[in-house]
C-alpha cells in the first residue's frame, strides 16, 4: 500500500481572514481539504472506502483496464499468507488464467471481470474535508476496522499530523475522540484499560 | 435480480401545501424520497452503485456472512454464459472450495473473502431523492452503462412511473433528458437516429 | 408557527425486507425520509435552518412575492413584545411603508426587499432523512438554541414520535443523546442536574 | 464587496499521480477545492448563497455581534441609490436606532436583530469543490441572477481563471456551458444573439 498526501489547504491560509476568526473549530475543519493518492489496496478495501459519502473518490475501473499479470497486483492478507499462502497463490493464478481465456474467447472485459477476486489491487484519488477526515479516522482507526483500511488510516493520520499538527493532535479512534467506545458488545475492550492518548499503533 | 420499491413519498402529499405551491419542478423532486430493496446483483454492480454520493445504501457485508453454497448466489453475465459457461461454472466451484477451506483452516472470514469473485451476489437497501433519481436514470439507462446496472435502472424506471407517472414520464437516458448525447466519442450513435421518446428498451 | 408532517417513510415498509434485516439502527435511520411544511417562521430562523446541508429546503423567495400587509406577516419575539412591543410595531409599519414606496417608485422588488427586516415571516418545505433529523434535534432542542428554531424542533419531535415511537423515543438534545454536554463554557448547566429522560420541555 | 481566494488545490499537484491519470475532467474537478473570504455582502445575498448544499459556509452570526454603526455596514442596491437614496438612508438610520434602543432596554441581541434589514452586511468563509464551482458559476453568472450574487460570481470567475486557466476557460453561465438557455420564458434573450464566448461581463 502507498498513501501520498498530494495536496491540502493549509489552515494558516484561512486563519488570518476576518470570517474565519470567529467560527468554532469543528466548523473551521470543514473548510480544509485533503487529497490523497492511494495505491495498492484491495477491492475489498476500496469497496468499503467508497461508501463514505462525504468524500470524493476516483477509482481505476475494471471495465476497460489491461490486466496482464494479475499475480503481480494482488493484496494478500497476513492471515492468509500465514495459514494458506500456497493455496491462495495458486488460486490467484487460476483466476488470472480464466480471466485471460474469457477475454481471448471474446467475452467483453466488463463481463470477464466477474471472475476477478476481491484481492486484486486498485488505486484511488481521495479528497475529504478536514471534519469528515476526523470522522473517518474515528471510524477506521478502531481496532474493529478491517486491517487494510486501518493501516491506511494510520498512514493518513501520520501525514496529516505532519502538515496540521495542531488540529489533528487529538485525532484518533472514536473511543479517544468521544471518551467512550461506541461499538457496544463488539468492543475490543481496550477502552476500559486505556489511560494514555492514542498514538497510532 | 429482484427490485422492489418498498416505500416512497407520494407527490400528492406535498403538492397541496403552501410552501410547495411556488417552487420549480426540479426543486420539488428533491423532496420526494424513494427506497428500493435490490437483491441478486453482482458485487461488480454494487461497487459502481455505491459511488452515487447522493443516495443512501446499506449492503450485506461479506465480513461476517455465512457463505454455504456460493454456486447458488452467483450472477452470470449473458456473454459469459454464451461463450464460456462451463469454464465459468467450474471456476466458481473452485473459488467456493478455496473460500471454505480457508475458513476451516482458521482464516478470519474478512480475510477469506479476498478470494471471492465479483460475480458473487449481494443485496442492498437504496434510498434516493427524486431529483438524484432523475440523474441516476440519465446515467444508468444509457446504452453505454454496464448491462446489469442498466437492467436495474429499467426496472426502477417502470416502478417509479407507476407511482409517479407525471414526474417520470420524461425520464430517460441523458440523451433524452438533454436532447444531446454527452458521451462524446463513446456515443452509442443512437441519438442521431432517435426520433421518438425513450421507452425503456 | 405551524409545523405539519406532510409525508414520511414508515419504518415498517422497510423493516420486512431482506437487506434491511442486518443493518445497524443509525444506518437504518438514513433510509427514512420526513417532509414538513413549516409556516410562519421569521427569516432570522429560516436563515439558520437552511444551513443544515443534509436537508432539502424550498423557501418562498422575497424576490418576486406580493407583500401587501407586512404587518400581518411578522414574527414578534416574546422578549421584544414584553419590553418594547409598541416601538417594534411602529418600526414594522415604517418598514412596510418604505418597502411599498420603493416599489411604487420603480425599484425592482428584489432590491426593495433590502429594507425588509428579519422579523418577516416565511414558509418552507423541509425534507430530512431520519439520521440527520436525529442530529438536527440534538442541536436544536438544546437550551442554547434560538427560541424559535427550538420551538420548531419541539413540535417536530412530537410529530415524529407519533409516527415512529420506537426510533425517536430516545431523541433529545445532544446532552441526552451523548450523555454529556458539548457546549463547553456555554453550557446551560442543566446536564449536571439532569436525572430523567428529556421529554420535550 | 471584497472577494479573496484564500487557498485552493493546485491541479498540478494532483495531475501527476497515477489514479488521476485516467479520470474524466468533470470527475477530476471534484477533487479541487477553493476557499474564499467574502466580505461586505448583504444578508439578502448570503441567504441565497448558503442554500448551495455542496459548499461549506461559515458566516458571522447576528446573535452575538456588536453592531455599533449599522449605517457603515450596509449594502445599497444601485436601483435604490438612484431612485430613493435619501429615503433608504434615513430608514437605515431609523432601524439602527431601534436596534440600539431594544438592546439598551434589555432585549437579547438574538431577538433585537429581528429589526435588522436584509441590507445589512455580513462576511463569509466559503469552500467549494471545483465541480460545484462550475455549477455555481453556471447558475449565478446568469443575467437573471440577483445583481449582487452575480457580481460575486464574476469576481470569483476572474480569480479562479488566474490560478486554473485551463479548467475554467470555458466556465460561464449555463447558456454557455450547455449551449442553450434553461430559463424558459424567463430567459434574458441573450442566448439567441450570442455568437462569442462569455467573457465575464
Amino acid at each position: 500500500m502507498k498513501v501520498e498526501l498530494l495536496s491540502h489547504t493549509p489552515s494558516d491560509d484561512l486563519l488570518a481572514s476576518l470570517p474565519a476568526s470567529e467560527i468554532a473549530e469543528s466548523e473551521f475543519l470543514s473548510h480544509l481539504s485533503f487529497t490523497f493518492a492511494i495505491e495498492g489496496v484491495s477491492r475489498a478495501c476500496s469497496h468499503q472506502l467508497v461508501r463514505h459519502r462525504v468524500a470524493s473518490f476516483s477509482q481505476q475501473s475494471q471495465r476497460y483496464i489491461q490486466i496482464k499479470k494479475l499475480q503481480d497486483h494482488i493484496v494478500t492478507p497476513p492471515a492468509v499468507a500465514e495459514k494458506a499462502g500456497d493455496e491462495f497463490k495458486s488460486f490467484i493464478e487460476e483466476a488470472s488464467g480464466v480471466y485471460s481465456r474469457l477475454v481471448i474467447e471474446g467475452v467483453p472485459k466488463e463481463d470477464a471481470r466477474f471472475v476477478l477476486p476481491n484481492a486484486i489491487e486498485t488505486s484511488l484519488l481521495m479528497t475529504m474535508d478536514g471534519r469528515s477526515l476526523m470522522y473517518f479516522l474515528g471510524l477506521r482507526l478502531c481496532n474493529r476496522a478491517q486491517w487494510e483500511i486501518r493501516e491506511m488510516a494510520v498512514e493518513i493520520l501520520q501525514q496529516v499530523r505532519e502538515v496540521e499538527p495542531v488540529f489533528y493532535r487529538e485525532a484518533g479512534p472514536y473511543c479517544v475522540q468521544l471518551g467512550k467506545c461506541p461499538e457496544g458488545r463488539f468492543s475490543c475492550g481496550k477502552m476500559a484499560k486505556m489511560k494514555t492518548k492514542y498514538c497510532g499503533d
